[in-house]
C-alpha cells in the first residue's frame, strides 16, 4: 500500500508557530513525519483535513509520529499573511508545530510546496523514519487509511 | 415558541458583499429577515452556523425570506478585514448578501451588534415581516427548530 | 409549499406500542399529527427517519404536535413481527407510540400503507389540525424542511 | 499499542451467512482476522460497529485482512434468530460472512462469547497472522486507531 518514494527535502520556511524551536526533518530522523500543507481559508483544510491532522497528533506518542503543518499559501497571499494565520491556529486551537512556507522568488507557488510537488490545499504527505517520502496525496484521505499508513511506517526499521 | 421583542434597528454598516445594492430591513418588510452574526475566524460560525444560513437561504423563495450576513468582528480587527472577509466568502461559496459591520467610534464592539445586543458569535437574529426581533440567539440552534421558527413567523399577517 | 390534501383515513391497526391506550386521528383533532411508516429492518429508518422523528418528537409540546410510528411490514413478514418490533423498540428508547399496521387479506401491503398509498419507508405523512393529509414524502426529508412545515400547520387555525 | 495476548479459540459456530463454506482461524493463519461481535438489535453496532466492519473488508485485500461478523446473541434469543439476521444482513447490504455465535447449555451467553471473554456488543476482536489475539475491545472505536492497529499487525512477521 505505501510506496518507495524520493528523499523528502529539508523544510525550508519562512517561520513557525506552535513550537520552541524550529524544527527539521533531519532532526525528525526515526520518527514518522504527517505533513499537512493547508490554506487557512481552504475549505477543505478546515472542515476536513486539519481535523484529521489534530486526530493524528492526538493518537500517537510524541516519540514515534510528528504532525506538521505547513501553511502553504499559493494565491490570495495579501490576507493569508502570518499575522491572520496566527489568530487562525489560536481560534481554531491547532495544537501541533506549523511551519510557513517560504514566498518564492517569482510566482505564488511558495518554495516547500514547490518542492514537494504539491497540486493544491489540503495535501497530506507522509515521510517514513529514514526521511523517506511514502505518501502524497491531495484531497480527502479516510482516517482508516491514514492510520493504517501509519501503523505500517511505524513497523518499519524495529526489527 | 417566538415571543414578542422589539423593533429591529436599521441596519447601518461599513459595507456589503454579494449583492448589487444596499438592503435595508424598512426594504424588506413583508419578509422574514435572517440575520447571521459571525466572524469568518469563528470557528463555530464557520462549521455550524454559516452551513445552516446556507440551507435556510437555499430553501425559502427569496420573495418570502432573506438571508443576510452580518460579519461582526469584535476581536482581531486587524486580519478580518473587508479584503479578507471577501476572499473568504468566495472559498466557502457563500450565497447569500454580507454586510460588514461599522467599526465604533470607541471599544472593539461594533455598531450593529451593540444595537442588537449580540454577545458573540455565530448568533442568530430572526426578523419577522413587521420589522420586529422575534429571536436572537448565541451558539447552535437545531436546523429543526429554525425550520419551526420561520415557518410560523411566514403564516403571520397571511390571513 | 403545503398543498391540501384529502381526509387522512383514521387508524386501523393490529394493535399498538408505548401508548396506555389506542389513539385516533379523530381524537387528536386540534394537533398537528406526524406519521412516521417505517420497518424496523429498513436501513434508511434506523439511520435517518426514526431519528427524526424522535428529534420532532422532543422539540413540540405534546398538545400540540403527535408523532406516531406505523410500523408497516410489506416484506419479510415473519420476522418482523409484534414482538421483535417490542425489542427493536425498546432498544432503541423509541419514546412515542408506534401503531402496528393491520395486515392485509390478500397480499403483503398492509391495510394503513395501502390507505395512504405509501410506497415504501421510510415515509413521512403531515396530517393538519383539521385530520386532512398535507405532506406524503418517501425517503429522506430534511429536519430545516420537516420543522418548517410543521411550524406553518400549527399556525393554521389559531385566528 | 497492541500488547500480546492468549491464542485465539477456534470458532465453533451454530452457522455461517455470506460464504460458501465454514471458516477458521486455522485456516486464517498468515491474515490478519477481525471479529466484529454484535447483535442485530444492538443500535451501537447498526451505528457504528458494523459500517465500520464494512470500511475494513473495503480497504483491505482478502488475503491480507479477513473480516468475520459474530453473531452474539446474549439477549432477546427469541427475535434475533438465524431467519431475522438473513434478512438483516441482506437489508443492510454486509459483504463479510457472518457467524453465528453457538447458544449454550445453560445461560443465556453464547459459546464463542463465553471463549472470547467478550462483555456486550459491539465488540471489536483484533487476531494477529498468528491466531494470537492482540486487541479486544467493547463499544466504539475510532477509525484511525482501528487501521493503526491492522497496519501494524500486517507487518508483523513479514521481514
Amino acid at each position: 500500500m505505501i510506496r518507495n518514494g524520493v528523499m523528502a527535502p529539508e523544510l525550508t520556511v519562512a517561520g513557525w508557530l506552535n513550537t520552541p524551536g524550529e524544527l527539521s526533518l533531519q532532526g525528525l530522523r526515526g520518527r514518522v513525519v504527517v505533513l499537512h500543507a493547508f490554506q487557512m481559508l481552504c475549505p477543505g483544510c478546515v472542515s476536513h483535513g486539519l481535523p484529521q491532522a489534530v486526530a493524528i497528533h492526538e493518537l500517537y506518542p510524541r516519540d514515534q509520529v510528528q504532525v506538521i503543518g505547513l501553511h502553504t499559501v499559493f494565491e490570495h497571499h495579501q490576507v493569508m499573511t502570518a499575522d491572520a494565520l496566527k489568530v487562525f491556529a489560536h481560534e481554531y486551537r491547532l495544537p501541533f508545530p506549523i511551519a510557513i512556507d517560504l514566498p518564492a522568488a517569482t510566482g505564488p507557488i511558495p518554495v516547500m510546496m514547490q518542492k514537494l510537488n504539491l497540486r493544491g490545499t489540503p495535501s497530506l504527505v507522509l515521510i517514513d523514519k529514514a526521511g523517506t517520502i511514502r505518501f502524497t496525496h491531495l484531497g480527502p484521505v479516510g482516517d482508516m487509511q491514514v492510520g493504517n499508513m501509519i501503523g505500517q511506517l511505524l513497523m518499519e526499521g524495529s526489527g
